[in-house]
């Protein structure tokens, strides 16, 4: 695996984001934020799930009026997610959340930028600078804006890219007139090759951490393909300091697969067992699927990272318990449990998930 | 995106792999073998849903006894998995197999491997060569398998796929001794970052075609993100010549989300629609969860290649409908659908999915 790109570090409140930091892991409310009941339940579960740092909708002032009490409540940094409203980004800041996301699509004025710069830097607050491809195309001028689809359709994924790193550079010029050097870039697409190249460019072309993320992923069952499609490539590449996977779905399943996908990159320390099984073939003896599914019920409470096998195969199984702390060797009516390696224990059908919860444990306190 | 390594083509039956041919979808049957009809039958539902070429495993003279039934049946590539025992080799060679797998950790004696060379040279049949983390230190001399255990625990990545690079290389070498070049390699390790800098050594060494996988992976939950790293960052790198995702479940999930994979990396045309929708936040007026869900299934029988969004927001809904085909604005009560960009019918929310249906049908008709 490559290192981790350079780039400048800022805080997040408590947290650090760049510069070698770990990789963040961010999620989004979709409860409405002026429901501050209902958002803070909503960030207290994803934070237990794992999730950093969250982002709220601000889209009207009863949004940024229910901040001071979300973020009394909130155990994690809270980002304000703003969009044309100037105005919404100077409440949020007054309310002290910890960042600020801008999208240059629909805040371009550059006073109101300007004033939003200068109230973070008075709070030494980050600000993400969001292009998403959905609104890259000037919406006000109908000439400029045919002109630039007519680009986009000649030569649709370099002329998008352009477009997109175009208007980023633009907003951040006013940004380091203005000597303000506290910013998270990103660039997102629903297309994963675009985010892959456009994050690419983003990383050789500016020193500032990048945010990472797919938008419009659509529904888990295809979104969590095309996320991790983009944001895996980006992340073995060194490339990305803070991560959003986004589904059209309750945000837990967001948090999940950031975790997932961040431990299995070895990019965070796994919390739990890692399990690891046979593909099922025409060589098992037992219902493989229904065991590993009663497996991880059965060590959902245990938080050390131990690396547990559960086999039902002589091909590959013994010799990839040598490489689990614990393994289950499944066969017809009956198990071997190897610790390491070496064989503990033999067990019946009925025995093997207590006797498989025993061992675990037992490696876990050692 | 980085253009497709050049590799050595070889046939698989009337499919070609490798030297810029489309990279292959392939999966496992899990049934027994030997249970050819049960056999067949997931072979025709895995072929329905998008699998190229299927593997089965043949453990016993049983197994291959049932490949002619199974062959003769079969719309796609069948690949016979052979570990231990070159004999299954030559028996599925001789039922006329479209390619053989064998694992350079359990069929090691020169003679037997030459024995089967002879027989694929003579179908003009190619051979993967399949080294598995699992079965890669040796198991018959203790000293050296010590030896080679610790190696691994002091430096585990780098040592690990030296292992098992030294193993390919060494197995490859008879191959090419005996002047026989229809080869396929393989390096699978549970690890993605082994998978990936594995397959990247061996695009670099090799220009054999490359198959594609994390062994192992474990239940979809987790199994998805693993896979889906691994093979997305190799893939991105043009690294890829056929692919097979493995999970601890039915296999028709591997093939799913192959398919997925390979869309969302522009690496295979797209059937059916596409659904971009609002990954849900504090702006939403509408239940997009469930929204979602229904035109999943209202459009389910549409064949054609159609860009749908569904979207529940101002900020990013009407710049996503631009890139879209067909796109459904939903608002509380109401809602607009546009067909590239322009606005076409306003519609009540009883009315949403068929006048969605209706819209996409007539696109894909032009």
């Amino acid at each position: 695996m490559t290192s981790r790109r350079q780039t400048r570090q800022v805080s997040l409140g408590p947290l650090l984001m760049g510069g070698g930091a770990p990789v963040v892991i961010q999620s989004m409310t979709n409860t409405h934020t002026h429901d501050a009941d209902a958002t803070i339940a909503q960030i207290r579960k994803l934070a237990a799930a794992g999730c950093q740092a969250v982002r709220v909708a601000t889209p009207t002032k009863r949004d940024t009026a229910a901040l001071p009490a979300i973020l009394a409540a909130a155990p994690i940094p809270v980002i304000a997610d703003v969009h044309y409203h100037f105005e919404r980004a100077l409440e949020a800041i007054d309310a002290g959340v910890h960042k600020i996301r801008l999208n240059p699509g629909n805040i371009n004025d550059r006073s109101q930028v300007e004033r939003v710069i200068a109230a973070c830097r008075e709070r030494k607050m980050p600000i993400r600078v969001g292009v998403n491809e959905g609104s890259i195309v000037e919406r006000k001028d109908a000439a400029v804006r045919a002109q630039e689809l007519a680009a986009i359709a000649q030569d649709p994924h370099d002329q998008l890219i352009r477009l997109m790193i175009d208007k980023l550079a633009d907003y951040v010029r006013i940004f380091e007139e203005n000597d303000f050097e506290d910013l998270v870039l990103s660039v997102k697409s629903p297309d994963p090759r675009v985010v892959i190249d456009a994050h690419r460019t983003v990383s050789e072309r500016f020193g500032y951490p990048v945010h990472l993320g797919v938008t419009h992923a659509g529904p888990p069952n295809t979104g969590r393909i095309r996320s991790v499609a983009a944001l895996a490539t980006l992340l073995a590449d060194g490339i990305g300091d803070t991560i959003r996977i986004s589904y059209a779905a309750d945000p837990i399943h967001e948090v999940h697969d950031a975790k997932e996908l961040l431990c299995c990159l070895g990019l965070q320390p796994r919390e739990g067992p890692e399990l690891i099984a046979c593909p099922t073939c025409g060589r098992l003896e037992i219902d493989l699927v229904k065991l590993v599914a009663d497996v991880q019920r059965r060590l959902a409470d245990v938080k050390a990272p131990v690396k547990v096998a559960i086999m039902g195969c002589v091909v590959n199984g013994p010799g990839e318990a040598d490489g689990a702390d614990v393994a289950l060797l499944a066969g017809k009516g009956r198990g071997v449990i190897c610790v390491q390696g070496r064989q503990v224990r033999t067990v019946t059908e009925a025995e093997m998930l207590d006797a498989l919860y025993e061992e675990v444990q037992a490696f876990a306190r050692r």
